[in-house]
Formats: C-alpha cells, structure tokens, sequence
C-alpha cells in the first residue's frame, strides 16, 4: 500500500494547467493534485486584445479548467497566504471568503504576477489592464462608450477626449493591443456618423527607444512603420508621470487629454507571494535549475513569477512557450521526487517570437527567419491556436477568426452596473474636477492638494472657496438641487477620495454619527459661497 | 421648401426600434428621428434565459441599434423627465451625467416598464432580475459561483443553500427562466464530482392557481408535468413574503434557504414616466385607439408602457408581437398628422403564443392549433429567429443554437469587479448573520430591528451584546483581526446597511470626521463582549 501524496498547484495559467496535465498524465492512482484559482477558467492573455476589440467573443476565448482538468480537483478560492513550515495554503472561499487551510506534500507557485502599479500615481485609479478576461471586457464597453459619447455631445473638447486612446508600454502586449484597438475603432467608426478618421487619436508610450525590444532591430522598425502608417504616434524614450480623470502626463511635461489609458507595465508578484519571505529578485522567485525554490524540497515556482536560470546564464523570458516547458520539467521533478530519484534540470530551446499588430499584419522570428505583414500573421493565429488547450475552445476561435472577416463586429455597450462607492481621483494642476450646472456624481473628499471653487453669487458677486486637505466639497449640493452651481478646479496635484452619490445618502440615512457630523458643520463655509437653490435647476 | 420634422422615441426595446424603423423607410428627408435609449443595443427579453443559461453568447443575442437603424440618430443616454409643454426630453449624458435638453416635435415612450420591487421587502437587495444583458449575465456568473462552491465547500448547509434556486412566477418569463436553468444545471453538472442530481433543488413560487395562465388550461398542465418531471417543485397559489441574504419566506411560513432568488414579478414604469403626470391606469400610461396619449396629440405611447385599447374591448396583452404591431401604427399615425390627415386605430389579430420549456420541449397555440413538446419547442425556436431583427443576429444566434446540441457549455465564471460599497441586507428573524472565525467583509448598521452576537471570552464567559437601530457592529474587529469572534444573529426581521470593508478603511482615511466618529465611541461597548486579538488567528 502506497500512501497517497498531495500536489497543490497555485495558479491556472499556462505554468499552472500545464503542470497539472502533466501530472495528471502521467500519475498513477496515489497522487491527488489540488489547483487552487481565482479564476475557474484558462485565459491565454496574448489573446485578450483581440477580446477587447470584439474579434473573438469573451467567452470563446477561454477554458473552464474543469473541462481541461478533469482528473484534477480545481478549486475557485482566493489564496492569502502559504505555510511553508505546517505545509498548507490558506484561502479564502466563497461569497463570504470563509478561511480555510489546504495540506499540501508539494506546492507549486504558478501565479503569475499581478499588475503593480504604485509606483505610478493616478495609474490605479484611471488605467486599465489587459491581464483577464473582465480586463479586456471593461476595455471593449471603455471605447464603445467613448464612441458612444463622442458620436452626440456638444463639447469637442469631450469630444477629443473621448477619441484620443493612450497605450502605455510598447511590449507584446502594449503594441497588441494598440494594433487591435486602432482596427477596431476605425472599423466600428463607420456607426457613429459624428465621428471622422481624423477626430481620432492614438498614442503609444514607450520607455525605451524602440517598441518590440525583445525582437530584432529590423522587426521593431517594420512594427513601428506599420503603427505610424495606421496613424499611431509612437512616443518612444518617454514615460508617463502621471495619470488623471481626464488627461496623462508624459516626463517630457506634454499633458495629453483622454479617457482611456490603458497600462501594459507594472508588474509584481501577488501580495501572498511578498508576505512567505521566499529568495526574491527583482520580484521573482529564485529557483534552482531544476525549478525548486532556493532552500526548499517541496516548493516549486515557475512561469512568470520564477527567475528561472538557463544552462547559459541567461534568464528565461516569462512567455507562454517557456511556462509551458517549465510546467513538463516541475511535473517530472515532482515525480521523481516521489520516487527518490533525483531531479532533472530545466533546458529548453525556443522556436521563436511572434507579435501581431492587428489588420492582417504581422512580425515573426522563426527558427532563424524573418517575417512580416500578412505571413507573419498567419503564422501567429496558427501558432495562437496550437497554443490553446481544449479541442472546443480552439474551434471556438477558428469559428470567431473566420466569421470576423465578413461579419461586422459587435458594438454592444454593456454597463457594468453601479459604479465602486469609494474611488480615488487624481487631477492635475489647472485640471478641471466639475463644471457649472452639472449633476454632481458624490461627496468629494480631499486627501492630498487643494480644490477651488469659483462661481457668481445669486447677487452678482463672484465668490470662491478652497477646499484644503481633510475637508470636502458636495455636501451641500448633493442635499439640495443636485446640481453644481461653480467651477471646481484643482490648485496642485490632488488626490481626491469621491463617496458616491447613493453611497452618501446610504450612509446618512444608516448612521447616526454620519449624518450629525455633516449637520453639525459650520454654516458660515457655505455662506462665504452663497448658492442658489435650484432645485428644478435644470429643468429650465 | 418643408421645415424639418423631428420626432423622438424613447426607448430601444421592440416598440421602440420597429416605430423608429418603420419612420425611417417611409419619411422623406423632412424627418429627423432621434432614439434615446439606455443602452445601444436591442435585446429581445425572451432569449435572455438562453443567454443565461450559455445557450446563446451574451454578444451574439443582441444587435447594435446603430446597426438596426442606419437612418436614425441613436444616443446612449438617461432620460430623466419630458417637458410636456417646451416638448423637450431632459436626459443626462455620459460618464459626467452632463444635462441637455433634446427637443421634439412628437414624442414616443416606448420604454417599456422597469422591474419594481419595492412592494416585495429584500427582494431589490436579494434577487435578480430577467430584463437586460446584464441581467442574463449576472445570473450566470451567479449559478456558476453557486456549483464552484457547492463543489468544494465542507459545510453541509452551505452547499445546499448555494445548489437551491427559487424562480418568483411562473409566467412566460419565470417558466422559461426555469427550463433553461434546469438544463444547464444539469447539464455542467457533471463538471462538478461533487455535486450529485439529488443535491440540487428548483422551486418555481407562483401567486395563481397555475403556471403559463395565458395559455390553454391544458398547455399548463403540460408545462406543469414537464416541469416537475424534471424535478422542479412547482408551487402555485403562494407567494414570497420575504428575501434575505441567505432565504426566501413564503405566505405559507415555509423557509426555503437559498443563494439564488430569480423574480419576474413586480413591474412598474421608470421613475421618469411616473413624473409626468400622464393619465396612468394600473401603472400604464392611457392611450386612445390611435396610441396617441389622452389629452395630446402629439405623445404616443406603445408596448409595455402603455394600456392599449382594443375594439372588442380587451386590451392589449404586453407581448413583442402586438408591440410590434402597434409600431407600424404609430409610425403610420405620425406620418398622417405631419400630414394634416386623421389617425387610423391599431387593430391586430394575434397568431398565437409560444414558450420553451428548455430541454427540447415547448408548448405552442397556433391559428387555434395547440402543439406540446418537441414540435412547439422547434417553431419557438424559429419564430424567434424571425422575430430578432438584423440578419447577422439572426446568423449568430442560429450558430449559438447549432453548435450548443454537441459543444459543452461554457462554465466561465466572471468576476464582477468589486461589490458596491453599500448594500442593503435582509435577515429573518433567527437567520445568522455571521459565524465564528471568519473574515468580516463590512461595518453592518442596523437600519431596522436588533442584532445579537454571542460568544466566548478569552476567560471562557460566555457573553453577548445586542445590537439596536442605529448601532453598528464590525468596527472593532475590522480594525483589529479582521475575523469574526462570535455569531452574530437577527432578532427579528432587521434590515443593515453594510459598509464594505475596504471602502470603510478608504472613509475613515480620508474623511477626519468619519474617523473621529468611531475613536470617540465608548469603549465600554467593547468590553461587555471582551474579543480576543487574533490578528494571526486564521494562520493557527
């Protein structure tokens, strides 16, 4: 009788499922393997810019992973943390995130790494990701509802904010997305009959000095080519500074206004990975060349989240090709393990680097070759879709891929029900937080800068406040009409906490303490700003 | 040379897009005809439990109504009043909710109604609704977290309140609603090992004496067996009492725990239509037999909204056929007092009525035919498909319908960012609002009723605390460990608001009197129920 060993993996990316194929493969009955996820499907993220831009449907794009796993016990849980010394995983599960221990003989980090973004300010605030699914979900409904909204307003300068797109990052991902968002739009375009080729504006930030870095110097400058062609601005040797509600700032000073930042930079372990104090460098994992973390018999790590070290020195890039070998070479070392043999280490030869950038086009290095534009694309949808795990989910793609080329895509604006109560917001100097005579969206709580209000009192006379650190502004209004009767701008670089609308009234009505305090405020700060009650304000 | 005509529809549902289409192919270019409706597609509502239940793509069940209408001005925007006697539609627009005024020279409401559930207490914090895109999505992220739990969850009770799903009506919408569930239930099931057939409950709560009573006695005898031959306990003559996070009452007494509340009940007009003043009749707005509203010549109502008169006398039942019908009559009628001549009477002789059961089956009354089974199931199916508007639309959903007979179901669950900050929450009397030793999500404020929470100190005393209207618990123990150090339970019927935890820590940050607030309380609260400090608690 054998006793029967336990493998928990964490993570259900490439590194994670294929590991657990792996595993499952070639187990015999004595081993249970346990993957622990917050997702419950497979996403192959080179793909989600093609979500994002309607080619493929969300959810033909990915895999439940119980239909990829079936002989592995997956879990949909959220992990807080490992015990390295008691060997268990503990999570949290279900609506009301009841913590829960998982023992484990050997665990496997397969995580990936998060987008980090603190380093940035305003970026958590006002970017979006392209890391999941619902990442490129939200990114779809962002640019059809500024489409939407530029199509019928009446101010062009919403207007060109609305249609001007800024892509931070000139990596695989950065310039995949920007490749699909600019067919996208200009395919779309034609259904909002207000909106011409040249209202649109798209931007593309690069920190370095050539976009694509990791391939050849010819590739990177065929790539380049092709976005200027399309009508990007490339924008290399530059950063970003900072991101508001309505604009980015470059280090070269130049603020570009729009409503859509999207971040492909960033990136860090999860926040569970920082707390187990394992060997980090530059926040990855440090595993020996069999993929067994530095002090460790029974942790493994690999994927993006491993510093995994090649045969000649160099490091293993963190792409799916890569995982994928990783995942063939943790799962034998598992088994070996088991068995008392000793480990075998990590040796893989890449075939090669694609990128695609959208409207049939293409750069590809293959086995020493080099392609570009229509042959370098269809090398990679074809290598995209051997890539993909599950026979159903690659007809799925085929079928979208083809009906795409002569079905128009879908515009469907999918409100994403209400909005957080709590949102920080980021303005820049000068920047403009609320108009005159607008409905106003909640209590805006300053935590960091000052906001000035300017306006002309019911007599004439032109008032203005400055609302400093601690103090807030909406209280008044959101009690009376509703509607803003002065400008608010801000004076410095301010963060602001903004308690909506509904959230604020919630509050008052439930809690005591919170509806005295905003009673029992000093009337005179509203008198040095006399407002007229316009209750039907808007009506008129 | 004319002067331009400009006549504005409210609302994209059947009503709204076949009045704005049959305008468009008959006007000459004197015509202006602007749409305004909340969202930029059309849905057709009766496909929703398809798209729930992953038959149909989300994507593929609807069609932009740009694309419908090429000839139209469409804007996604919120209606929020018609002044009746400026003629002009009051609607906010974009992120910023900016006012504006669009003025008209005919008006169409055709908006439909909006779910109403204020009569029904808990229903509008604890259920979901069959309306919208959203609607069909939320619930099948819902259903698929419930089997995600159920799988792997230890606690008994637990698994079967997440595997009971209660449908409040048992018309067109909740039978159909309830096929469908039935059937994908069923049939991801067996993705689960954990879940067995017996696990899972469907209970179908109707307030008449039977199901589908639009139809023939004997349809609904059919659907009845059907339904329960399936293992769906249907009950009819009850109604629901009372929603709570973690049950449904009904009028009988009967407590059935469960996570999952579907309600296709309770229906009302938008708050917008209730303004005006219109001459209402049991929540529908009055029209004479033209549509045009009593009292104007130049407001029309149709569809859902509006009480049709028929010549027999009867009234029209809110149905897509006789909304369609009653399109091309009010375009008509429009074009005839542009005109200058007088309005024709809607008149419509229905072909019959059709719903699925899910699972191949149907029942269907046809030219005084009445079929069952197979045969009905089939010409729903193809009525529908006649019924959606847009020929790519059509293609779609008819591929959805192909490839679902031999391709698993998705089982994709997808995070729906995170959960508005305040909520509303329903206890019943006894009903556990938190157990021991887990992880707080919110500061709960008891709006209505009394908590109590009970527990050990660190001395082994027992102890307890109650907790009364206007008092909130949580405070301590968010700022402390975090985890749950005793059961909480309602008294009696209690209604709570809760401030989810992060946005509580975001509040007190930001907001000095928020945080002030909560140093000042007694301390003495704490001491009566003396918590042990388990910062590193779920780590033991």
């Amino acid at each position: 009788m054998h006793t029967r060993h336990k493998v928990v993996i964490i993570g259900g990316g490439f590194a994670g499922v294929y590991t657990a194929r792996a595993l499952s493969e070639r187990m015999d009955q004595t081993i249970d393997i346990e993957m622990i996820c917050d997702r419950n499907y497979f996403v192959y993220q080179p793909l989600l810019p093609e979500v994002a831009a309607g080619t493929i449907n969300s959810q033909d794009a990915v895999t439940p992973l119980r239909r990829l796993l079936p002989r592995v016990r997956v879990r949909l849980a959220e992990v807080i943390g490992v015990d390295l010394v008691r060997k268990q995983v503990q999570i949290l599960q279900g609506r009301r995130r009841i913590p829960q221990q998982i023992h484990y003989e050997h665990v496997v980090l397969a995580s990936g790494q998060v987008t980090d973004l603190s380093r940035f300010p305003g970026f958590s605030d006002h970017s979006l990701t392209m890391k999941d699914l619902s990442d490129a979900y939200r990114l779809r409904n962002q640019i059809i509802r500024c489409l939407e909204l530029a199509d019928v307003t009446e101010f062009p300068e919403l207007k060109q904010q609305a249609l001007t797109f800024v892509v931070a990052g000139g990596g695989f991902s950065g310039v995949e997305t920007m490749g699909e968002l600019v067919e996208m739009v200009h395919r779309t375009r034609k259904l909002y009959p207000g909106i011409g080729e040249a209202d649109v504006r798209f931007v593309l930030v690069q920190r370095g000095d050539r976009i694509l870095p990791e391939m050849s110097a010819k590739l990177s400058r065929y790539a380049l080519q092709n976005l200027t062609r399309r009508g990007v601005e490339v924008k290399c040797n530059t950063a970003l500074k900072q991101a508001s509600a309505s604009a980015v700032i470059t280090d070269q000073g130049e603020v570009i206004r729009t409503s859509t930042l999207i971040t492909t930079i960033g990136n860090g372990p999860a926040p569970f990975i920082r707390q187990l104090n394992l060997p980090l460098e530059r926040g990855k994992i440090k595993v020996d060349g069999t993929l067994v973390v530095e002090g460790f018999c029974d942790v493994w790590a690999l994927g993006d989240i491993a510093r995994v070290p090649l045969a000649d020195g160099a490091l293993a890039p963190p792409t799916a090709q890569y995982a994928m070998r990783e995942a063939y070479c943790v799962a034998e070392n598992i088994l070996k393990c088991m068995r008392g043999e000793s480990s075998q280490p990590f040796a893989y030869k890449p075939r090669g680097m694609l990128a695609s950038l959208g409207n049939y086009a293409g750069v590809a290095q293959l086995y020493g070759l080099t392609l570009t534009g229509l042959p370098a694309w269809l090398i990679w949808r074809g290598f995209y879709i051997s890539m993909v795990p599950g026979i159903s989910t690659r007809l799925r793609i085929s079928l979208n891929w083809f009906f795409d080329y002569f079905m128009p895509r879908s515009t469907v604006y999918l409100e994403q029900g209400r909005t957080p109560a709590c949102r920080y917001r980021y303005y820049a100097p000068g920047e403009e937080v609320f108009a005159s005579d607008q409905l106003l969206d909640g209590l805006y709580i300053v935590m960091q800068g000052r906001l000035k209000m300017t306006g002309t009192r019911s007599d004439g006379e032109p008032f203005e406040r400055v609302i400093e650190q601690g103090d807030h502004w909406g209280e008044w209004i959101l009690t009376h009409s509703g509607v803003t009767t002065g400008r608010v701008e801000a004076l410095e670089p301010t963060k602001v906490l903004v308690l909506a609308r509904e959230d604020f009234f919630r509050l008052r009505e439930a809690l005591p303490g919170f509806a005295n305090y905003f009673s029992s405020l000093d009337p005179g700060r509203y008198s040095k700003a006399v407002m007229v009650d316009r209750a039907e304000g808007y009506a008129d």
